[in-house]
């Protein structure tokens, strides 16, 4: 095995911690091309950082995110912070020649992600952001068979991802709720997911919305007072696809009971596929071909056939939410070392972070049609 | 009991068969202040209507619908022909002075369905239109649930009405498909019935949309060539609701490999609540204040104290798609006995069809918001 | 059509109630070779029969089960009636040329159906015994695809009728709680079902049984004070299969949450097919040879193809519990007509009996085995 | 944080890579109060268990599996071979006065099992016998509520665990199906996770059983040519519990399309719970109490109230199948820091293997009931 990729994580929350579990474990599952070391990892307090690192594994940790995206002994940029900073994080780490993995969404503009996206193109490291669920197993699985013609041509996609940790109007504020630091609401944070879960499943771009944003509860506590909760509760949009269908979408943090359920359907000429994230190991599929005894089955994506299971245990012994990011490390580690771009690209990220856009921008609009530029 | 209601059903296709069923079992299973007989039947072709009631137990059979309408021994008259019948058939009943069952949509167009509204509204008889999901014990259960604040606030709901039987290219074409008769495609003939449930279980009208609908097949397979189609294969379109929440609607009768999906969730403060026709005697009901053991309960909506079912079998033995049909009778008969003016009403009905024109009106005009009058 | 054919109900409790519906409801659905006509029911009380005669639409009532059995103008007799008065009515009725439909189970012991079955042996009329859920779409279909080889060899069936009536240790004594009139508990009341349900869509005879029978509510409200619980609220055995597989089978009606669980799945070394009474317009199929994209498919058993389903609705509107009953009397009427025995007939009836007896004998006896005499 | 936990893990196939993963990531998980040094594998081949050590991340690797327990700077011995040398490791490991992890079932054999319990009992070391599945969040939830009295008095159990990776009569012979090295077929492999499941969740125990053993395919393909097959195919068997209950078993690996789907539901007096592993991040509760509401409650065990959530990911992330293993390795980790004895025990073992010989037992002697000594 040659030298091992130096990673360094900027940012040490929630998604550090996922982060840090697929860089340890990836290289003990799969067969990769070159290791992988946990070398630095940047928080803002000192003090957690240090545990942090300590807890997940990392060798060194730091406040200074700067000083650990230009070290020498840093191969890889790993962006787990706020959208707000990804840009700045992504280009620095760019510019100093690391290969970078980014959180999605992207950015929290167009304008961002296209100046990401424009250094990437720039750049000989590889660049990817991390829309991990394209490789929870049932989802890489769908893509497959829609791209085998299973559901024939796709007439009709519908995706919600709903959550309900807002549904309570005294849960307290967070980052998430400021629009300067997250840049949108459900919008950005899990619409963006299904965005990209219907374009990469069916192959298509969406290539124009129509949508309404709306804030159910308009201040959550803070602190001892309140503070004003500036995005989206809640967005649904449609969208035209590049292919000729159609396709619904909603994200909504306030959809009581559904903890984490990404959904999608995709209805096509000859057939349907269908998933939800909160039984990530099952996928649904319809053959019209089947005749009278046609009906959804219900995939276990647990075979050692099934994307990236082979690896893993034996079938019926289902993966956790976690190792779409061990797959996510996994691919782009073979990327580097084999030389090719991964995908989603920065620019796959820019396309994702234009829909978002256009969202928008329908919702100030009267919900009128916005295209998304190609 | 007294004397019998008389029954003139005018159209013999497969609402004519459901309908049939309906007021057979409804005096056999409920205690109907008055009974009921299945006088005369009227169709198009002398043939097939004769063998038609025959087949459904009506005592004569017709082709002239003027004069079943008009007859001294007719009490009620059911109108189970397509859409652009319906006006001018209830207004001539009305007139004569008969109670009217009608089949949904109410009509073609909101100035049909106002001139029926009004029919009604001058009329001392019943009139009644046949939105027969409301009486899926089930979903009846959902509203009282809701109306009992089980959800609490209202803040979204989601509902679509999926069928496959012209995902087929080759699936051949009927008078459903033609805008002169059927008024609209997928919008009017299951989209109205989403539009009512949600409207029915919330407690709330639909005032503003905003809609897209799409064609996928053009041309369908007529005799030896193909005729134009001249309806949507789907709609989709999002809502606003008198209460201040926002709402998601799609009809598709190329959803492939969902037959008669039906379905609805309703997020509110404090639970939610969730249906599916294809599993029409459960009900999914999430209280957050079950704290640590919430869970969406799967309620077998076959007790006793639930709407309709006591009249039925044990708990667990359930009911199927045409008792919607029979309790709908059931809510009929009483209504006309105990004088009180039963709902869904033609001023419901005209309501639904404000929303269909209203989806139709935004589709044509890019989605644009439409609002709906009160 | 030839004259109709005349019907004697014996018995108006719950199975008058389902029975009734049946013989309105299926010559009005299905394009029967003789009508019927709903001509006497029998019950114990003359009012209540009365009431019930009227509500059900038969014509005539009385408290004389023998008088209607004996009529010219009876053509079939109908028992509904508890277990220990079945013999006797099924062997009169026989005995004079009448046509015999008996509820499920035939008798309450071996001696009475053999009794029975050779009566309808020695008869030229036609007998059959009321296992309803043989007819329900998914059942026959279940048994279709079984006999077509889509499972391949059947190696284990494991089946379970599961209720909970009784969970409750305040629910009040009844018949069925009374060994001297129901015969058994849970076993032969529900049991019986899946004895029937596994060997029908097998092809198999169960021929050996080893059980164990459980009350654990031994007494229960009567009137002002408690009565003894004589029969079991829970059985379990497992059973070898003449084809050489295994069965096991669990009857409850203390399952607390189950309301009309009646489960089976059958594994074959090519497949497996499952069903659940609850959802009883689906089946699951899995078939080995889908490869990696095998899984369960939930077949919605509603299409013209399906068993029973042409004469009714579209794809995807289902049928009620009640219309197993409308089929059976489909079937029983055909075979009137066209000369042959239907099945099951009294001789099926008594191999369930025996099949009973062997596990009362096994659980009075350490669960030793017993075998079931062909 | 004191000096870490230095392990040996004897064995190197599916199980030493499920153990490897846990001892990896529970430190990094949860706070441990000691950490964890993967010290040293052992495995029979030199060159694969190298291999193994360097992929999953052993410091060595060994074919001594003496001289890796005998090693002073081990404090942990890991016993994942096949159950025909549990108890000459474990003993030899107790005896080096090292704490023993082993897998499931304890041993092949009662006298073995005994051996090893009176190891443990003599030792100031821990022990601990690798039922996993005891520490799935859900289960775990379940063994609480039930405690609770959320079931109420338990009257029956069902428990049946389906794989289907001998269904095809090609797979090839593998250890497992040859009782010299496996002990026994399904009972052992997987039926010993449903004794346990249903003994750890009600509290109760399997004091007596009937059962049936049952070989389907009695040779497969070795080599050139075809082994005989000396276990059994599938163990369905029949048990009373300590508490007055009865409960229900099958283990089956020939169930055609079921992969992992260990099952089992708990009837009492006041409600049911019920699991599936297919679905392990899912646990259904069903309360009587609840009323004409009641339902089944499919409760997301992803709450950080649900034990061990808390320290994993946000509501609705699931958890995947080898978590199970990282909680046992936190729960191993402070039983030894605490100074207290871990569950399951070697005697928990000993008495699961007293089950499963009483099986086996009666499987001999025609289903007739063993005890099973306490």
């Amino acid at each position: 095995m040659s030298t091992p990729l130096r990673v360094a994580m900027i940012g040490a929350g929630f998604m550090g911690a996922a982060h840090s579990q697929a860089w340890r474990t990836a290289p003990r599952v799969f067969a990769l091309p070159r290791d992988v070391e946990l070398t630095v990892v940047a928080g803002r307090d000192a003090g957690r950082t240090a545990a942090a690192a300590a807890r997940w594994g990392w060798a060194e940790s730091t406040v200074d995110w700067r000083n650990a995206v230009a070290r020498d002994d840093i191969d890889v940029v790993d962006v787990c912070t706020p959208g707000d900073t990804h840009a700045e994080i992504a280009i620095a780490a760019l510019r100093a020649g690391k290969h970078v993995l980014c959180e999605k969404p992207l950015a929290n503009s167009v304008v961002e992600a296209e100046a990401m996206a424009a250094a990437a193109e720039d750049s000989p490291a590889r660049a990817m952001v991390g829309f991990t669920y394209r490789r929870v197993p049932a989802v890489t699985l769908a893509r497959d068979l829609v791209a085998d013609g299973a559901i024939g041509e796709l007439r009709q996609a519908r995706a919600v991802y709903l959550q309900d940790w807002l549904a309570d109007e005294n849960a307290p504020h967070t980052w998430r709720l400021d629009k300067a630091i997250s840049g949108s609401g459900a919008l950005g944070d899990i619409g963006a997911h299904i965005i990209d879960a219907v374009q990469f499943v069916s192959g298509q771009r969406v290539d124009a919305v129509s949508g309404l944003l709306r804030t159910f509860v308009t201040e959550r506590p803070a602190g001892s007072g309140r503070a004003p909760v500036t995005v989206d509760d809640a967005a649904v949009f449609t969208g035209t696809l590049s292919g000729g269908g159609i396709a619904t979408f909603e994200a909504s943090r306030v959809a009581t009971g559904r903890k984490n359920a990404l959904r999608f359907e995709l209805s096509g000429s000859a057939g349907a596929i269908a998933f939800d994230l909160e039984r990530l190991n099952e996928l649904e599929l319809y053959r019209a071909a089947d005749g009278p005894t046609a009906g959804f089955r219900r995939i276990l994506a647990t075979e050692p056939e099934h994307p990236y299971v082979a690896a893993w245990w034996p079938p019926g012994h289902g993966l956790g939410y976690e190792h779409g990011f061990s797959h996510q490390v996994k691919d782009l580690v073979e990327a580097i070392d084999g030389g090719h771009r991964p995908r989603p690209s920065f620019a796959d990220g820019l396309q994702v972070q234009r829909v978002l856009a256009a969202v928008e921008q329908s919702a100030g609009h009267g919900s009128a049609w916005v295209p998304v530029p190609a």
